[in-house]
């Protein structure tokens, strides 16, 4: 959720994103029937923090990557997040992502950028106007089989594709950040989107060593999202009742469902806790009490006293946002390979 | 939940428990004050599939144990059990617990069985009635200072304590199914409950390589339950609304959220997510589209189509039960020991 609700915060457009989806490229055609589809050319669509990782990823497959940001400054942003990127993606037998050879492109105009590409990711503002202009811009200048797909949270491919001549090629692909280390990628796309499109886009992220899943309807907050608020939502609910501190709560997480739900989902959790009868006997037999148990489930609002009483407990956590992200991505990158969660080669 | 819930299915108490509080042994209170408190022995009351994890866990960590149970053939039953958790617990460089020297004794009667206990772990039936009567023989019957914890998820230790001499000394240690590997012991006692018989729990449970974390309130579901219930009802309500599979949620979990919390919790991760201004900009930034993310949230109930639904789609798990158990067993294994959770020896 990161990563994506961080999209919502942009209620300010960087001047350089409104004057950005411009300039068709007139080789696009030539070069689109000319494309092999070998995923060698990616092109990522803004350079925040999720671009950053899904650039060090593709990269890291052994595609070409071109950067298209209007930002300025991005290219040494790009290369400092591929620094600190690196490390990890090594730690998982990819090569140095950071290195200068690597076939990395910065263009700051859309239509030249997705020239040749396999793919396009789109990470800019979580504006549905700017959206909707770049994917006009994109299906003007990139080849007539590239992969369009959308990193958005919020806001369905079917309205950021309304302007487009063809809607139907634009999917969301969803990562859960950051995208070069979670295996999810959620593809949500309109209810009369060609299944080709969708099969095109399954096939290529699992060539990038991730785990698309398809949903069958577009929804607010997609799968992951939601069920992270919804268990966020009681965690507030529980920390704010005084029941235990930020902390405790967290350490109940990782001590308890987080290392399940790493290893089994919530349902088949519940299958193997049904005895020999599976999920059916477990809502047999615990059912009701599960119903009672979700009654008393709090509420959350974000008010004055909770909110205070959350940043006044964020102190403790006992280290740096640096240094607890450099902790968290070390445990995950061991949990990855622990598990053989990493994925073959692209 | 799976092992907690199981004991609210316990609609029929078999009759050997009915007659099962009996007999106050004379000896204890001798025996009390002659106790050293070095963990020596622990009485676990109720043989099912928590008491023979606890079994398992205390005979790892040194510990004699006797295993107050009326059920026939209880004694069968509980070395199918430790035959079974062995392997796991050598993986985690822990002793044989089925090895036949293993100072493991069978009690039917609470009087005798908890004589000489520095801990009595009761997992009875989830009967308040049936809990105060034991909690009253367990009383008569055990050293003064014995820790006394039951295993209930769903009775608060006030209510089951309330025939006690000094109800004060009994505390819920909640365990996560198999408690031999899940680290989570929750801690829950009344408000009077001395903050000693607290201290000493924790350092009981800590000793035997658990992370207890103690509750400030009583409340239903506790904590892990409570947050495990709220996930799950918008997982049902996904499945149920067709937007995904039972397997694919699932899925989701596991590549995404799952992996995260097993690492860091619900509130690090945020904390993580918010940049360096940790929480408290995540909440400024983010907390008005995740309180708008709140507002959709479904709800779920198991009437007969969702039933149906759930029960159909649990027939896709990609094997039995047992096998299934397996590959979690084995997959947690590595887990804990790729995230150093092995704790330090009793």
């Amino acid at each position: 959720m990161a990563h994506t609700l961080t999209a919502f915060a942009d209620a300010v457009v960087p001047a350089p994103w409104q004057e950005f989806c411009v300039h068709p490229n007139p080789e696009a055609t030539a070069m689109a029937q000319n494309a092999e589809h070998h995923y060698q050319k990616a092109t990522v669509i803004g350079g925040g923090v999720i671009g950053a990782s899904w650039t060090a990823l593709f990269l890291a497959r052994g595609l070409a990557v071109t950067v298209c940001d209007p930002a300025p400054g991005i290219e040494q942003r790009i290369r400092a997040e591929l620094a600190a990127i690196a490390p990890n993606l090594e730690q998982l037998g990819l090569p140095d992502v950071s290195s200068s050879s690597m076939p990395l492109h910065f263009d700051p105009q859309i239509a030249t950028a997705v020239a040749g590409a396999d793919i396009v990711q789109e990470n800019g503002p979580e504006r549905l106007e700017i959206k909707q202009q770049m994917w006009q811009a994109v299906e003007s200048g990139a080849p007539a089989d590239a992969i369009f797909a959308s990193s958005s949270s919020s806001i369905p491919a079917s309205a950021m594709a309304s302007g487009m001549k063809d809607p139907g090629r634009l999917i969301i692909g969803h990562p859960f950040n950051p995208p070069h280390l979670v295996p999810l990628v959620e593809i949500v796309a309109a209810s009369d989107t060609p299944a080709d499109v969708i099969d095109r886009a399954v096939a290529f992220y699992r060539a990038m060593g991730k785990r698309p899943q398809v949903l069958a309807k577009e929804i607010p907050g997609f799968v992951a999202n939601r069920l992270q608020a919804a268990l966020f939502r009681e965690a507030v609910y529980l920390v704010a009742q005084g029941v235990v501190s930020e902390q405790q709560l967290d350490d109940v997480v990782t001590s308890s469902i987080g290392m399940r739900w790493a290893v089994g989902g919530p349902f088949q959790s519940f299958h193997l806790g049904g005895g020999p009868g599976g999920l059916p006997d477990f809502i047999r037999h615990l059912g009701p009490a599960l119903e009672a148990l979700w009654k008393t489930l709090g509420t959350a609002t974000f008010d004055g006293a909770t909110v205070a009483m959350l940043t006044t407990q964020s102190a403790n956590f006992g280290g740096s946002v640096d240094e607890l992200a450099a902790r968290r991505d070390d445990a995950e990158l061991r949990l990855l390979r622990a598990l053989d969660e990493v994925p073959a080669g692209a």
